[in-house]
């Protein structure tokens, strides 16, 4: 639940770069209200800090979200500054749900570098995560239209991660078993819903509020594609760019669309693959022996198709609602790389 | 931090018994929209069922807020309902602050039960507590007046959660020591954001938003007296009615008013009473004498003197702009007898 999915450096980061310069001074503003104290573990979260509140910038997060916020405005209406609060915001609902997912998931290393809860304590970090929804939702807080695409992004992601917590307690086999159409609603929650606020509220701040709804489902479409692919990596992936520890989702049991696909396949590997998930000894050489079966039952291939048609639906909205959204598509393009 | 200065049952009651059943339908509706998982639980932490999910109704809290805010809303346009999501917000607002204090705090019980996080775990408590204030959010979204007083709310009542904690770590003495206008700083974003954030969007919704910004200062005050009044509870207050552990901010090193108050005294008692605080070693014994001290000091007096001074501040905003406010009268009245 704590991966992020569109962390990894990755082409198309010259408009990023771009957008992380238009919104980075708003963002540092909106945090530089906080008790001192909440502002330096907030700038440690935000990768604009050491543990000691020295200055360092480690990159952060990419911003993406803000990025999408920003460039679905200049798609509208070809300027991104009525986006600047949105993007402010979506990034940082971004850091409250990872610093809070850490906590949840016991996870000590962010980015490569100790979580949150890890070097300040769960307490301190719980209230950090806090503190950083309330400066989120003040920075629409007039404006309710995009409100409206905020608040529901955060009911659906509260609910994705609550869903995804209740897989890790579902059986792979049987009655109980996680369907698929079960793992598309939870990730277009979990990792879906603020990409939708962050493109619906973005070009509705940019001036076309009636591609807002399009919008919200085209970046819903987004997240599931990089969820799907943040899953294969999480299984196939190298963890020296993932920065996500190796197999870890496959030590929690947790429902991942690639295991899920490759359970439902009729070849021998998914009996075997069965076999490991269903004795729950997940030592190094049973999960490595997972990922090889997981591959060749069809899992891998399988997941990769339903991330390219989730990627191709958001860009049949974007060909049609705003076909010269050159940066936009960039951006999405850079992202649709991670896939092949 | 974890208190609630408003919890114990008092005269006044028939007026929040009128408000509690109109707010409850709509936040019971509010509520159902969650994960099952996230629903039960919060089901719970609302006082509406036991920790299976069986039927219960222990009452939970008593709805001070919501009632603040539909009083408000009656008093100024005659009509309690434009108030009611603004009533439902700030009642999960609050619930969501209870459930994660009791995180932060270690505190393992809650209105005479198992606290959230010890019925349930620490991961899926606080999710519960994120998902009570994504729901209080997405209730005020489309309503940018009410959206603004329970974000600016939202972002004081974490900058003084944060103060408080950070008070803990702070000296009794010298150059470190915390001051009075510090302590009613904190407290104002504790535990007076949120009454005026009741009281100011509700005054709004009803009709009458000349009156917002004068009716949160009312909040804010109302808040700090009770905040006051429930630091002198914890010191001197009878734990079966107050449902907080015996002298449990004592222990903690909390810096209340009774005891800074205290301290600042020049009687032989205060110099006594520094002496424990610094020695550190609160046995029951200590604490004991340190509660007696603090009164002997003069911190009792003059708590109660503050307290009454920001309620008399309170009712002159009432006074001033909602004369006619009859029953949010007798409800302030009925708080106010706890100073008494």
């Amino acid at each position: 639940m704590a991966a992020d999915p569109l962390d990894p450096v990755r082409p198309g980061g010259e408009v990023i770069a771009r957008c992380r310069r238009l919104f980075e001074p708003a963002l540092r503003e909106a945090v530089s209200v906080l008790h001192p104290w909440g502002a330096m573990m907030a700038a440690f979260t935000l990768g604009w800090s050491d543990v000691d509140g020295r200055w360092q910038d480690d990159g952060g997060g990419k911003g993406v979200r803000p990025a999408i916020a920003l460039l679905s405005a200049e798609a509208a209406g070809g300027d991104a500054e009525p986006a600047l609060p949105v993007a402010v915001a979506v990034e940082l609902v971004h850091a409250f749900s990872l610093v809070h997912d850490d906590i949840i998931d016991n996870d000590e290393r962010r980015r490569h570098r100790e979580a949150l809860w890890k070097a300040y304590g769960v307490g301190p970090a719980l209230l950090t995560g806090d503190a950083l929804l309330a400066l989120a939702i003040r920075q629409v807080a007039g404006r309710p239209d995009a409100m409206g695409y905020l608040s529901a992004a955060l009911v659906e992601l509260v609910r994705g991660q609550t869903t995804d917590m209740a897989f890790e307690q579902r059986s792979w086999h049987g009655p109980d078993q996680v369907s698929t159409a079960e793992y598309l609603d939870m990730v277009a929650g979990k990792t879906g819903s603020l990409l939708g606020a962050a493109a619906a509220a973005g070009v509705a701040m940019g001036g076309a509020p009636q591609f807002a709804d399009r919008m919200w489902d085209m970046g819903r479409d987004l997240g599931i594609a990089f969820q799907i692919v943040d899953d294969m990596l999480g299984i196939w992936g190298d963890p020296g760019v993932t920065g996500k520890p190796v197999h870890s989702d496959l030590r929690r049991e947790k429902k991942t669309l690639p295991i899920l696909a490759a359970l439902s396949s009729e070849r021998t590997a998914a009996r075997e693959l069965s076999t490991i998930l269903v004795s729950r000894t997940m030592d190094d050489d049973a999960v490595r022996r997972a990922a090889h079966l997981a591959e060749e039952a069809g899992g891998r291939a399988a997941a990769q198709a339903l991330a390219e048609r989730h990627l191709a639906s958001a860009m049949d909205v974007l060909d049609e609602c705003l076909p010269d959204a050159t940066d936009l598509r960039v951006l999405c393009e850079s992202l649709l790389n991670r896939v092949n």
